[in-house]
């Protein structure tokens, strides 16, 4: 079973250096040193210490998971100051508290602190996921097999209390719909019954064992595709992955075209809506097929899409996040189930649901952002997601800051003249040399178009053998036959306007039926790649950061995955640094729901993240204009 | 418009004269003396001071009702230790603090307490409801018109954050729902809306000022007859009442017989829920018609009922309750919709469903304490619902204890040889001289049959004039000649039994056609009367009160609203106290049920009963077929 969007570099945090941080005034941090793992960490104040070693892969013991009722988290805090909680007193003697001894989920975070962890009694399951994130497993969903005594006159505990008794550990409520089930089904199981339990809500009873069967659906809802992993929650293996494109696509490529149609027939977002949960819904059904799992064994789903998917899967009209002043409905969701997102599983199935920073910063980016642990990396790192709309992140632990830039759909390969989506028979590598023309093509096809890696990659090629020049114009025939002999041929006109042929389907020479590349295309690229680099440029200047200072790019998107780091360098479209600092995340957003879906901690630190970055917006910049226009040359 | 369950005697707290405390050995309480006024309460430990000045009908200043967000509860502690919390840092000077100021609704009282409470800024609306409770107005729901600026690019809140920030002395989460219908109604409506809000939930918004019309439902829900009353929750005035059978009666007088119908077969219960949904839905529409009021106006229910009646109107089976060992699905109810009770009113209304204190005191009960205020008051009362199952509650603000006793059908007439239910024709009133009878008829019409206060009538009479000696045999034909002789041709056999008519149908003399009582009624009434006097003479003896102590007797349900008292003494029924100690209180439930609606304290007050009513079981004492035995005998 092949994990979709699983990394191609692990990102291992450690090695600060400092230098960042000196360069970034963002708000206070605090250093936790962890003995006897001798592990440094940096956090904001008031983060809790157990959620600050368990988002480091710092394993403390714990069954509750921190609601300071197993009272297993005991450390002993060597340096630094941890006021003492009515917790502290029931769980230690007070030579105990003068030793330092605390419940780390206690432990709120407000100076710097020395702290030494024991060793665990228990080992915690742990699995990796997103970009190189060692995620320590607690789901919000869990399991508990409990066996009741039976009431008698003497002891007329209602159904309820009986079962709460057995799980005092849990502070529960329970659903009307499972008091509709509970009677019957203790009778019937002899009081042999396994509790459902998402978050502090008792959401079934299940007769006999059934702590085995726990699974989770990760939804990645992209514009253009959409991916589900079916995830065991009691290991935190995916056992079914499926994907299939947005059912939404013929209402328009993009988002704005799609809230236009719903502009222009305000009936559209029921029929939108609709389309979109068909699609959530016949991906379960692939993935239980994939993994031997029934539909009523999921129990919570997660759901990470831009801003206007994430509206209109849930039913909200996306119009006002389309025209200016750019307006979501909330930043958080509510709670919402899983029916709520069209996902017919268990019928009280949570579903965790990305909020978005911003109506173009959306759910999607905050689960990339989870994945790649850029709060958590001393590193100063890039997170640029390419698409129609670009989402672009710059910072460290320290400080995040983020921006969108509207790139346009020429990565999509939209308004290139011979540019298709990235499907079988699209050119995605080209290599030129002055005599030569090699290409890529996906599923070794006969070519048909060229997708957005493969247009990055031929005018990045061109670009460095000079046929276009740094002002993005083609050289004339005379230059070309000078520079490139081999490629001066294919330097031709349709009409008016100058193309590079790519690829001469039909006979040698014949523009008519040729896949090329036209001036107007070269154009297109400019701007796209002129807005995303202003992006990006402001934020490093914002930050006070220099370019290599920058210790790594993350390309993150299904496009970015299948760009030519070189490429992307040649052109500008990334700040010039070593192409090994620049690395294909994969698909981000999905590892981020999955990671939400493992962790409540990771879940928690998604939503931290909300007050985290900062949000730059660059439509009221009086200098994007005047930055745009020079990035759109090519550098030097 | 009347107001079913109008108390009859208005019972005013105050007045306690310590023996009664003395006499009860219960949980600690402290002394709350409120100045200027004079007042002084006592409450348990750990209750907030805005709730205890609440509950006793003093009014503090308040806009956010106790979650000290309006910071205007001032109150300065004259006397007693009132811990000072991070609220009253932020509200109050040094000064102020060190002389006594402080938030009532973060007072917890642990100590006695003497308290100035500042006159008012603004005048709290207030309502007299249940057994002469001044009920201070605090619904669960509210409406709050606002005036919201438009959004901009120099300000993009989101909707949501744009409609709480101008709420923001309430801390509110907003449904997905309301979400979906949010953006369209601020933008159609200039951003000028009512927020519709319970508890802590946003459940919708209005375009335009809608403030005015917020209405509820209380319903009493019982086994027999169920009433709904439509509240004004603006003004606490009812604007709308309606009654009518429950419609399960075709599967059984009483609860026993429901469950046995549905242990029978089990898709009775389906059948039975559907039923009590029909009942509450068209009483809605007639209380809607009788107040001019929209569905949708609706905003909150109230149910009060029995356990069983509970069970079965939220899809529960109510099998357990039936059965030993008589087991609750639970207790406490979670969050219900009124849809979930078949309401059809505003679709995220909620409903209040009142907990039962076991499966024999039911919600109905709960809501009787609340509406009489047992907990409250310094006098000690016995509460009693008579009916097939007969409640039972001895106590004051000092100690509750509660217990159940089973009556049997025959003050519902049934199990009567010529019983009936208390309908037009019913002969509800019987006086007798040794000379002559007397008839009060309900609807002044032909006699059709004894209601259950005619029979007790009829016995207390027979009693009175020794016809029935204290065993509660008819005497001889001779013995009723020389003690009544114009009623001794009434004291005659039919077949084999002795029988005394009340009311000669046909030809007088011809017993067929007669309405009369027959030995066996006799015996009838004994066993239900004997039940009753068992349960409250126990209670007494666990609680050491004389009966001479009782201050008063309550008698609750639709039965006991109509019983003369002095026949109840007569008979043993009630203690024998002076008739102007013993009342009929109404329809306590029904008023309960209108009290949480009106006010979010009384409604944790009826919670906190949970807590503090003791459950006294009858059936597992040793003494119980003795006492019961002694207690066959009417009073000599």
């Amino acid at each position: 079973m092949s994990e979709v969007g699983t990394p191609v570099v692990v990102a291992s945090p450690g090695g600060a250096d400092g230098a960042d941080a000196a360069a970034l005034d963002g708000p206070v941090r605090f250093d936790l040193r962890f003995e006897p793992a001798d592990r440094k960490v940096r956090v904001p104040p008031h983060v809790m210490l157990f959620d600050a070693a368990s988002w480091n892969g710092i394993a403390i013991d714990s069954t509750c998971g921190g609601h300071g009722t197993c009272r297993k988290c005991k450390v002993q805090v060597l340096e630094g100051t941890a006021p003492i909680t009515t917790l502290d007193t029931r769980a230690f003697s007070t030579d105990e508290l003068h030793a330092g001894w605390r419940l780390a989920c206690r432990v709120e975070v407000v100076t710097d602190l020395r702290i030494d962890v024991p060793p665990l009694m228990t080992r915690p399951k742990a699995a990796t996921v997103g970009v190189g994130r060692k995620v320590i497993l607690r789901p919000a969903v869990q399991k508990r097999y409990v066996e009741l005594s039976e009431p008698s006159l003497s002891d007329q505990m209602t159904d309820l209390e009986r079962l709460l008794a057995s799980l005092d550990d849990l502070e529960l409520r329970a659903e009307l719909a499972v008091l509709r089930r509970l009677g019957r089904v203790l009778r019937e199981s002899d009081y042999k019954v396994t509790a459902v339990v998402v978050d502090d809500v008792l959401i079934d009873v299940e007769a006999g064992d059934t702590t085995e069967r726990l699974f989770g659906v990760a939804f990645d809802l992209g514009t253009t595709t959409v991916v589900a992993t079916l995830l065991d929650l009691s290991t935190g293996t995916p056992v079914g992955v499926a994907s299939m494109l947005n059912k939404q696509q013929p209402f328009g490529a993009d988002v704005i075209t799609r809230i236009s149609a719903i502009m222009m027939r305000p009936d559209s977002l029921g029929e939108l809506t609709r389309l979109a949960h068909e699609a959530l819904d016949e991906l379960v059904s692939d993935v239980c097929a994939a993994g031997g799992v029934q539909r009523d064994e999921i129990y919570e789903v997660a759901v990470a899409g831009n801003a206007t998917m994430t509206h209109i899967v849930l039913g909200l009209d996306p119009e006002p996040l389309g025209v200016a002043p750019f307006i979501m409905a909330t930043k958080l969701w509510p709670e919402v189930l899983a029916n709520d997102v069209g996902v017919r599983v268990h019928p009280r199935a949570r579903a965790v649901v990305f909020p978005s920073l911003g109506a173009y910063v959306g759910g999607d980016i905050l689960a990339g952002l989870l994945a790649s642990g850029m709060d958590r990396d001393p590193r100063m790192r890039l997170f640029i997601d390419i698409g129609t709309n670009c989402e672009i992140v710059l910072g460290n632990s320290e400080r995040l800051m983020a921006t969108a830039a509207p790139a346009g759909p020429a990565f999509e390969g939209a308004a290139i003249r011979c540019g298709m989506r990235a499907a079988p028979g699209a050119i995605e590598v080209v290599r030129l040399t002055p005599e030569s023309l090699e290409l890529g093509v996906i599923g070794d096809e006969e070519p048909q178009g060229l997708c957005g890696s493969g247009l990055v990659d031929v005018v990045a090629e061109l670009v460095s053998l000079k046929l276009i020049d740094p002002s993005g114009r083609f050289v004339t025939d005379k230059e070309a036959s000078s520079l490139a002999p081999g490629l001066a041929a294919r330097l031709t006109n349709l009409g008016k306007e100058r193309i590079f042929v790519v690829h001469w389907r039909g006979v040698e020479g014949d523009v008519t039926d040729a896949i090329y590349l036209s001036q107007r295309d070269v154009r297109e690229l400019q701007f796209a790649k002129a807005a995303i680099a202003t992006g990006w440029s402001i934020l490093l200047e914002d930050a006070g950061v220099k370019v290599d200072e920058v210790q790594q790019v993350l390309l993150a998107g299904s496009f970015g995955s299948y760009l030519s780091p070189a490429s992307a360098v040649r052109l500008g479209l990334v700040p010039k640094l070593p192409t090994l600092r620049i690395l294909s995340a994969g698909n981000v957003a999905g590892e981020g729901a999955k990671m939400a879906l493992l962790s409540l901690r990771e879940r928690a630190g998604a939503m931290a993240l909300m007050e985290e970055v900062e949000y730059v917006e660059l439509s009221d910049r009086s200098d994007f204009n005047d930055r745009f226009v020079d990035q759109l040359a090519f550098p030097d």
